[in-house]
């Protein structure tokens, strides 16, 4: 297989330490001990630029689930503040992206743009957003709320958020820092720009006290896969994280979603679509099942009936989880997340699975594709999608750490470059140059008589 | 001058970039271009570090104040957040402290807690939080308020959201974490706690989703000197950041607050009073005041006058800057920061300042200690308050930067270390160590009958 034109795959690396497979802090070689140790992160990023990834990428939330106890002795529940990390990151690095995971749900617009233009700038233009609403009850409660915001609203106020931080990015236009020490004159004034925001979730005037970042904009990374999701990415989102099992589906997805750009004035190549990818890699398939049976026997019953709740929004503890999954409520009736849901039951109905199956099937990915075999195997599954409008790259989230991580940048990333299919060498500076994303023009570029003069 | 036994001056370096002196990035030697440049501020963490001292210190604000726009073109009011850069500096420092101011008033505790304890985490025990309230309403418009808090709300505010941290902190005890891979149990549920904090502010139910911080808690940085701000540090800080003028105030201050620690069981070791001073070294006084003319005379009025004030909260912008001070409101009507407009209208009457004079006083120091001569001489001022019941440190504010921290390190700490008033090797490995405060105690270590269970 070959593509056409110089079309190349996008590699993110989904850290969770030590590892995605919810066992994985059990597996040999997992250091289930450096969860909170800078030293270990700064290893793992520092190999994940060598394997000329595009970015680093990292998940949250904001609760310690306490629905089952034996689960929380059971699993890692502790973690660095993702934003902290990379920032951290940001200065023992020089060309990988940094994109953070934080949510609009519990979150004030100007906190959230002043971190993600800061590290924009500190790290030299390597920061993206992961835009997220937060939908679980255990998070509420830690932010004065006894329930969560229903799917609807928080999408709601995930617009008007996301409207906001993109407006305060454009507070100050690229050319307002003169630096003029004669003149006196440090900032053109007639360049800061007041946002005057007032809408049905905040308020917010504005100027932002960050200048524009080096980016324009940090790039904005979505995974919702909902309609409003979807709708919202269509319109807003540069990156998309997916989940999705099979090559129909994500190809559906994919030409749904890039049907959607049009209307909004945006091209197709504007918006890279990369579903999230477990890849569990053997000097021969036996190897890679071999790890993969290994890992599924290191998960705690209660480990993986939880996880699997978590997933469906349900609680399964009450279940026998050698039989099949109980009547679970109607689509409309669940307020997580409602892609996953549905993938998760259509997954266990098509193969009658048992709860263990499930959970042992969702245990590493988490409802993500899982793939396995050689390294050539790995790249022919990664290719595949990528060649047949499933793709334009894939979140690559490692079984366990570091070890997950080393095999794929040691031996897929080699056969990927090979086949033409990955970058050997960093292009550009910037995340949004090696996404091959256009920086955002400012507004007042755009249009000139409709911005208001600082006053 | 000597002093008694091994008690040493503490130092902090208050990065303000790019210097304290309002003028500062006018100084033909101010790197004013690098205000967002991550490798000038890895410069001047690692020069303070070489210098011995015992942390950085970023103070902070949530606006750009547009009430005077000549004023926002003449001054810098772009920079990067502060746990955003110090995050970035732990990564490329190994011992000094990293102290950043984030305000009560404006913020989520369990994201405050998160983002410190990840910090301390991540720097190996050298985070440290300067706990501030916002007191601008030009704060306020960017957070969906149109004024801020009155004074008292703020400090009430405040005092519950510090308990609400420090609980979230030791959500975990030291020894929760297990990593037993064989018994297949990460952590000891019954170490897990939850807060469960139901109070007038906040309602937060925990656990932190960050293991206990390697401090027990980050250090507890304070700057209100009122009279609910010295209450509140009697009880929690553990440092002072104060300003004051005159030998005669510092010592009345720093009585008074450590005479308050006893009612709360501390003893007066525990609180370190750190006021901060603005160098200006020179090899003799007449280049000291040389070099503070020279900073002087790069004031632009309009900047002058909007510094001041922003500091004393009243608009002095329709007045003659030769003549003097307007009659301003009671104490009891201001509703910024108290002790400030006390301090510089006491100034301003005692000397007989006019709008002019007053500003050019305080466009460095802005209301803290100015101290001027060659470096013997900054040190015998240093150590006439050390040793006199006024101080156990400073805060170090060096007047344009890197120079004046060049200085300060190349020709103040050696004279320093020399009187054997400052250390010359770093003592222990966190920021509680090298300041000579003691570590947390887990309230289940206290009190094992007061602590719930995780249920």
């Amino acid at each position: 297989m070959s593509t056409e034109n110089n079309r190349q795959i996008k590699l993110g690396a989904f850290f969770m330490i030590p590892g995605h497979h919810v066992a994985a802090w059990r597996h040999p070689e997992a250091e289930a001990h450096s969860v909170l140790d800078f030293k270990f992160y700064k290893k793992l990023a520092q190999t994940a630029e060598r394997g000329k990834f595009d970015m680093v990428f990292l998940a949250d939330g904001y609760a310690v689930s306490k629905r089952f106890p034996a689960a929380l002795e059971q699993t890692v529940s502790v973690r660095p503040e993702p934003l902290t990390l990379l920032s951290a990151l940001s200065a023992v690095t020089e060309h990988i992206g940094l994109a953070a995971t934080v949510s609009t749900t519990y979150n004030e617009p100007f906190h959230v743009a002043r971190k993600f233009a800061s590290l924009d700038h500190l790290s030299g233009g390597r920061a993206a957003w992961n835009v997220v609403t937060s939908s679980h009850d255990e998070e509420a409660l830690n932010f004065n709320q006894q329930v969560h915001l229903l799917h609807e609203k928080r999408y709601d106020r995930a617009e008007e958020f996301l409207n906001v931080v993109t407006g305060l990015w454009d507070s100050w236009e690229d050319d307002a820092f003169l630096f003029d020490k004669e003149a006196a004159k440090f900032a053109d004034g007639s360049k800061a720009h007041t946002l005057n925001h007032e809408g049905k979730w905040f308020n917010v005037r504005g100027p932002l006290n960050v200048a524009r970042p080096v980016q324009g904009h940090p790039v904005i990374v979505q995974a919702g896969a909902s309609e409003p999701g979807k709708e919202l990415a269509a319109r807003t989102a540069e990156v998309i994280f997916t989940a999705w099992q099979t090559l129909e589906e994500a190809q559906a997805f994919y030409a749904d979603v890039k049907g959607r750009l049009a209307k909004y004035g945006r091209s197709p190549d504007s918006l890279k679509i990369m579903p999230g990818v477990f890849p569990i890699i053997g000097r021969t398939v036996e190897e890679a099942e071999a790890k993969k049976r290994q890992l599924e026997e290191l998960i705690p019953v209660e480990a993986g009936v939880s996880l699997l709740s978590a997933l469906i929004s349900f609680d399964l503890s009450g279940y026998d989880v050698d039989g099949p999954l109980p009547e679970l409520p109607q689509l409309a009736q669940v307020n997580g997340g409602k892609s996953r849901f549905t993938l998760l039951k259509d997954l266990a109905e098509r193969e009658g699975l048992t709860i263990r199956k499930l959970y042992q099937r969702i245990a590493g990915a988490r409802g993500h594709r899982e793939i396995l075999g050689t390294p050539a195997q790995i790249a022919d599954q990664l290719e595949e999608w990528f060649v047949s409008g499933a793709a334009d790259g894939f979140n690559i989230m490692p079984p366990y750490l570091p070890g997950g991580l080393d095999d794929f940048v040691e031996f897929v990333v080699p056969e990927l470059q090979r086949r033409g299919l990955f970058r050997t060498e960093y292009e550009g500076t910037t995340l949004r140059d090696r996404l091959g994303l256009s920086r955002p023009i400012h507004p007042a570029s755009l249009q000139p008589a409709n911005i208001a003069a600082l006053s």
